[in-house]
């Protein structure tokens, strides 16, 4: 079996050679820039610009690899500036030793990943690092987007406001969690990591009144809530009830002492939407083939500033507060 | 002394608190977006993006550290394409136990590196390793720019075209070579990292008639030199007894078996230019402050196609090849 070598990242032939073989063969016929930068036309007006750094062990998980992740989570992230997603740029540290098929595999997946997002991916890097200075494959994934919706922020929450999320919570931190403690032999929870192209387009292309959007990854929901919360001066406040966790995460959530709302999800989207156009906006995302089983979780309210609250079945409502700890290390 | 805990990459309130503490602080007032993407606004026209990831070892090195050199590297690349560097986003991969003022260190200094270059750090994001899935610190930096000059390539250099380098080669990769291995007490050999954006842009003001710039970072000049001949289909020839190499520089490649012309710069640019305005952009470059050593070192030529030949003071030409192997590893 081929491994990367020390002198695939060192500049000369063959770093040359990897990028021909597996880098272009991966990401399609008219292939990455062979300059240092790619050169893109995007129509005038405001751009997104988001970096993230994919650092996920084990790197093939139940649902998805560290290629998918690393372009839906990105796309995910333009998609919330209300952006179009056009272009990304893929930035990888290898560590010496890693097996070429294994690289193979995951910029296949980045390409598959990117064809149904309809993005494309433009430039990159190759580094590798001697063993053990890195821990197999580190991709740090850059998007680049038009903004067709200006405003979207997680500052731009209002009183009134209703509370979408696109499915069920906590499936992807779940699924990397048991992969990697190798807890369950099944696939029985696998990860929802996805790009939500389809839902976001949609919902901006029929002017649905979308105030804020959040892809709840590191810390889930309540990192997100509580970002948004804080952000725009308001009060959350969500049912219990009717966020849907499956059964199989509620029952590992358990088991390990996670609570759902704080596991990180890849293929979910928060949506913050005008009260009047909720149902609408509920009815859009439920069409889409990530969104079938949307729900409206919560509204809203003008105070306590900051706060969010979970109502719970029987009527009492807890606070729901910004993660803190370790949670689950490594989960994106 | 703080270090850097699994649960500052975790998403939650540890991970919000480095960012208002270290990236916030160090970035400048306006700062860095709260929301996961950053929202510029550029002129119409053609864009470049660039991404690099550096690992380079030390982190700190005699004439600069990581994050001036995450900066310099990615503003030099956009600089490549003929375009302004407009914005930049920051990712880090952080080893858990890493020293938050050594994160402060590098992000101040990214910070000056910035203004220097006249861009901003507009988004980033932060991922923590556990000890030894990671060495301390990798950032990767992508860049993005608005294209001034259409065209500029290295497919795009002619024969006839004369090849200018901006200052002495060698330096970077030398100088983190040594400090790596502890191999010389004295700062007597310092890297040259530094943002080039005031050559690039008075060439381009003065409308000289630049065909193709290219950094020779990794695989020093012979990697860049034998690249720009592979794309354009032509010969280069340079004369080794222009190629500006300190003489402190070229000892230690003799004793340590290196060709300096394979050796990683991090504040040099190679400059293809039209014959006629071959002495006028030479002027330029050296009225710049990281110009000042600059030398015309030799010429396009037509055949043989996708060759460099060195020729020495003796009147022989050498064969410059594309480095192989092992180089210098962790450099950038």
């Amino acid at each position: 079996m081929k491994r990367i070598l020390l002198s695939h990242g060192a500049g000369g032939q063959e770093m040359f050679a990897l990028i021909e073989q597996v880098f272009q063969r991966s990401y399609g016929p008219s292939g990455v820039s062979r300059d240092d930068s790619a050169i893109i036309e995007l129509a005038g007006g405001n751009l997104a610009l988001t970096t993230d750094a994919y650092v996920v062990s084990p790197i093939f998980f139940p649902g998805g690899d560290i290629g998918r992740l690393a372009v839906a989570g990105t796309v995910n992230d333009l998609l919330t500036a209300g952006a179009r997603p056009a272009v990304l740029a893929a930035a990888f540290i290898l560590e010496e030793g890693f097996p070429l098929e294994s690289l193979q595999a995951i910029t296949d997946s980045m390409h598959q990943t990117a064809a149904e997002a309809e993005v494309n991916i433009v430039t990159g890097d190759t580094k590798v690092a001697p063993r053990r200075a890195a821990d197999a494959v580190f991709i740090t994934t850059t998007g680049l987007g038009a903004v067709l919706r200006p405003g979207l922020s997680g500052a731009a929450a209002k009183p009134g406001d209703k509370i979408i999320v696109t499915g069920s919570l906590g499936d992807h931190g779940i699924a990397v969690m048991l992969a990697r403690e190798n807890l369950l032999g099944s696939d029985n929870i696998r990860s929802d990591v996805a790009p939500l192209t389809e839902i976001v387009l949609r919902l901006l292309e029929a002017e649905v009144e979308v105030h804020a959007l959040r892809d709840p990854t590191r810390g889930g929901i309540a990192a997100t809530l509580n970002e948004i919360a804080r952000q725009s001066q308001v009060a959350i406040e969500i049912e219990e009830s009717r966020v849907p966790v499956r059964p199989e995460v509620a029952a590992a959530c358990e088991v390990l002492g996670f609570d759902p709302f704080a596991v990180a999800n890849e293929g979910k989207m928060v949506v913050i939407v005008a009260a009047s156009d909720a149902n609408r906006a509920l009815g859009i995302v439920r069409d889409c083939r990530y969104g079938r089983e949307a729900q409206l979780i919560g509204e809203v309210l003008p105070a306590p500033a900051g706060r969010v609250h979970c109502r719970t079945p029987y009527g009492a409502a807890r606070l729901l507060e910004m993660p803190t700890g370790e949670l689950l290390p490594r989960i994106c």
